[in-house]
């Protein structure tokens, strides 16, 4: 071999060592990637398989990238099938050793979807857009899981309030088919009502569907056309109603019938109702609370024990039906004159106590308060204004009447003090009162109520609710002594010292340890 | 160069070569481990960011094969963590623009667990056996989720029913905290209650918990050395109430005042009340509808809306608190005697109907019949025996007012006939009635109720029911007729024609069809 051929030798080794030693430099990056991505992959399927997947942390960036708008387009994707198709439906074994024999025309499909998000495949919501004030452009409130409509669903929660676990019954027990269309003929609204500029206003009704009324006739295209469940979420009818304590105020000549609002000499009243069901616009309700929506929306996730989990992966639904009761509006006279600036207006917000609105229980003012809104609402009706009692289900101040059985035992075995009175709830249950007037004032707003001359409330709470939105109250009218129980003198006397209004005295806490209840025993025979 | 140094040479050149082959060789099958483990890392993203994680087949292999028992310790488990770490709690940014602070006591924790599985960490349910007689080995029930509690949860839900929401209300604007403990002093029930048999029997008592108004005092262990919050689903008290139509009884001289129930001559009643939570034992409850465990979990959670994962995650968990109104029981005499069988006993079971039972609509017979059951109860009791009233809060047949009201409209608005009087309700909501009396007598068996001599109803759901149940009824008293309302002789007459009892006569279809309601106008000066 030739020097030259050896130097060239030489240099072809060097590069071939060079070339080599980059390609260990490459591998063992390489290597490095490859222990980076088995480390991911290691990672998610851990995390799938330890929690089953369903563990989020909301802070990863395939949450927070693609919340707002559907990448994909649900009409022609071929994925719509997990929510139609068929195939895992008889898996559901270990529930059951026989699976159920598929059901015609169930919402249930094959696979169980624990919650939705937004641009998923099958996922298509209908436009909702809460404050426009025209209904078209606004758009219905949708949550039925109707087959032909669950895609279409822009509502969180179901119907009914509360009472869509009766229906889940029904359709368990094989006695209601989802796919049932409610026929409506004949169930429009009794009255006429509205439409209100603050129905368009989404600061000033955000916990009722102003359009809830006219739901089914208003988007009746969609119904018929595209076969959308749209539901009422307000009915209103007219009806007599008869109440003992107003029989004998027309005996005592307090009522005296005009033949139109109080009928006849029993008391008779005609009367206009109104029910609401809850719609909770979630950014107004917040608002409402001064907290962030997502501070709302965890909250009644997480405090409710984990219900509807939309609230927290369906951030595009501004909309939930929450499981509670609602509210209904008793309206005397002529419904159009609670919208008219120039007659008075007479107004009882009542919330529910059964204990004492039926049974007639002697430790609160709750009924008596409640005949005493109802005769003076008449009253201002048949002075040609119009008179408004409504009735909201908060029981036992929203905390339930086990809760408040455990309040009156607690009352009644140590001194029953005015001064300790709301000491007794706070103990138990974590805070005074649950009823939050925030969302109360909503119904006004959607009645057309622009002012209340005669509050038939002493409730600073209430009071303070409906002059923050901007509806002024010009009188305010305590419950007539004569019509206090005696045993509740205790409950009335602790409210006006807390800032229930009172024409008489608000007493001092020294004094308020001088009011008394009745024993259980101390019977007056 | 010697020719043995050529060689040479050749030779490591061909080592050379031969290893460079090699790398080549290994490079690529790391580089197709690179793209296949890339697939998988692929995979598994997509499907987390299409779905983001949480759309589950059941079927899967890590649901199916562990749902039974924990196969993790957690109280020694460090991924405990993922239910009470902090980082990542401000990054709900989707939502809220400004992080909330954290707050004290919050059971808010950094990730929003969507629902949970079991044997997750961090999941360690405290014992409940179902149908077990020693409350101790029984255990509790518990569903707060309170900081200290959440892990040891043996309950879907929340308490309080649906105001659960409210007190998530309460939380969310920081008016509550959740690390709030309850004191129970002087709440202890006002009369004292079994155990009866039935309490031990897990298919005599699905719906409620029979040791649910002791379960502060049972349990106290509990609360107190490991700070587990746990709650009474039953509170019992004492009260005096007073109903406008008994004074006119006493006046009368139908009901004649003892001192004891009966207190004085404005008709003043004594009771003992029990207030109810639900508390459904899932097995127990599908096996009165005779359907499967499965599908009853399945459409409560499919038709409501999507709630309550858990009931589909945690078949572990048998326990729902479901979001409904309870019941009250108002037991007129010595509470001891609702469970003698020597002495007589007098029962009205009761649905809520807001409209006549404190508004007095006269288009149903609601609360003249509750009137007349209250009546009879305290004149049972005065006689010696046991009279008892119990109020199930089932609103409009458990289908709610909004649905009623619909109803009334569409009945008024074209010929209001008995004989079409259940049409008009299916035709809306698909069923007839939604209050599905098979859970009823739950109550019964927990007040230790062994037969009914004296049952003031007429309704064969409620009959049916009772009996199927085992308790036997001696005597069906129908509401008298001078207490039905004209109007709602359309109702009474088609709920005859259904079924109910009567000791009149059963109309026909045709006869049906002239009895017919008053019209809106319709009005009896």
């Amino acid at each position: 071999m030739e020097p030259s051929d050896d130097s060239g030798l030489n240099a072809k080794l060097d590069a071939i060592i060079a070339s080599i030693n980059t390609l260990r430099l490459e591998q063992a990056q390489l290597a490095s990637v490859v222990d980076a991505t088995n480390g991911r992959v290691n990672a998610l399927q851990g995390v799938q398989q330890a929690q089953n997947g369903i563990t989020q942390d909301v802070s990863q960036p395939g949450w927070r990238n693609a919340p707002q708008s559907p990448q994909l387009d649900p009409h022609g994707h071929p994925s719509r099938d997990n929510i139609s198709s068929i195939d895992g439906y008889g898996r559901d074994t270990t529930l059951s050793n026989s699976p159920p024999p598929p059901r015609k025309g169930s919402t249930t499909t094959s696979k169980i979807i624990l919650t939705s998000y937004p641009g998923q495949a099958g996922v298509d919501p209908l436009q909702m857009s809460w404050g426009e004030s025209e209904p078209q452009k606004r758009g219905p409130v949708v949550a039925s899981r109707n087959p032909s409509t669950i895609k279409r669903r822009n509502a969180i929660g179901a119907h009914g309030g509360s009472y869509s676990i009766y229906y889940a019954l029904a359709v368990a027990s094989h006695q209601l088919d989802t796919d049932h269309k409610p026929d409506f003929t004949n169930t429009e609204p009794a009255a006429n009502i509205g439409p209100f500029k603050a129905w368009g206003d989404p600061k000033k009704i955000v916990a009722m569907d102003p359009y809830g009324h006219l739901a089914p006739w208003l988007f009746k295209d969609l119904i018929t056309n595209e076969g959308v469940d749209i539901r009422p979420t307000i009915a209103i009818t007219r009806a007599h109603m008869k109440i003992p304590e107003l029989e004998e105020s027309v005996r005592k000549g307090r009522l005296v019938p005009d033949g139109k609002i109080c009928l006849n000499a029993t008391g008779e009243l005609n009367v206009t109702k109104f029910a609401v069901e809850p719609t909770w616009y979630l950014p107004g309700v917040a608002a409402r609370f001064g907290i962030s929506e997502g501070e709302l929306r965890r909250s009644l996730f997480e405090n409710t024990g984990g219900s509807y989990p939309e609230l927290i992966t369906r951030n595009d639904i501004k909309l939930f039906l929450p499981p509670i009761g609602g509210l209904t509006v008793y309206c005397f006279g002529d419904p159009a004159k609670m919208s008219d600036p120039n007659v008075k207006l007479a107004l009882r917000v009542h919330d529910e106590c059964n204990g004492s609105d039926v049974f007639g229980s002697d430790i609160c003012t709750c009924r008596p308060y409640l005949i005493f809104g109802i005769e003076e609402a008449v009253k201002e009706a048949q002075q040609g204004g119009s008179g408004v009692v409504i009735y909201f289900r908060k029981e036992g101040r929203a905390l339930g009447e086990v809760t408040k059985y455990l309040v009156y035992n607690a009352r009644k075995r140590s001194s029953d003090k005015a001064s300790e009175y709301f000491q007794r709830t706070e103990n138990i249950a974590g805070v005074k009162d649950m009823r939050f007037q925030a969302l109360m004032p909503d119904i006004l707003h959607w009645l057309g109520i622009q002012k209340i001359d005669r509050m038939l409330s002493m409730s600073n709470m209430k009071h303070d609710a409906i002059v923050e939105q901007g509806i002024p109250i010009v009188e305010r009218v305590p419950i007539p002594d004569e019509m206090i129980p005696e045993d509740s003198r205790v409950e009335i006397d602790a409210k006006i010292h807390a800032g229930y209004f009172t024409m008489g005295k608000t007493m001092t806490m020294e004094e308020l340890g001088n009011v008394h209840g009745r024993a259980w025993d101390d019977v007056d025979h």
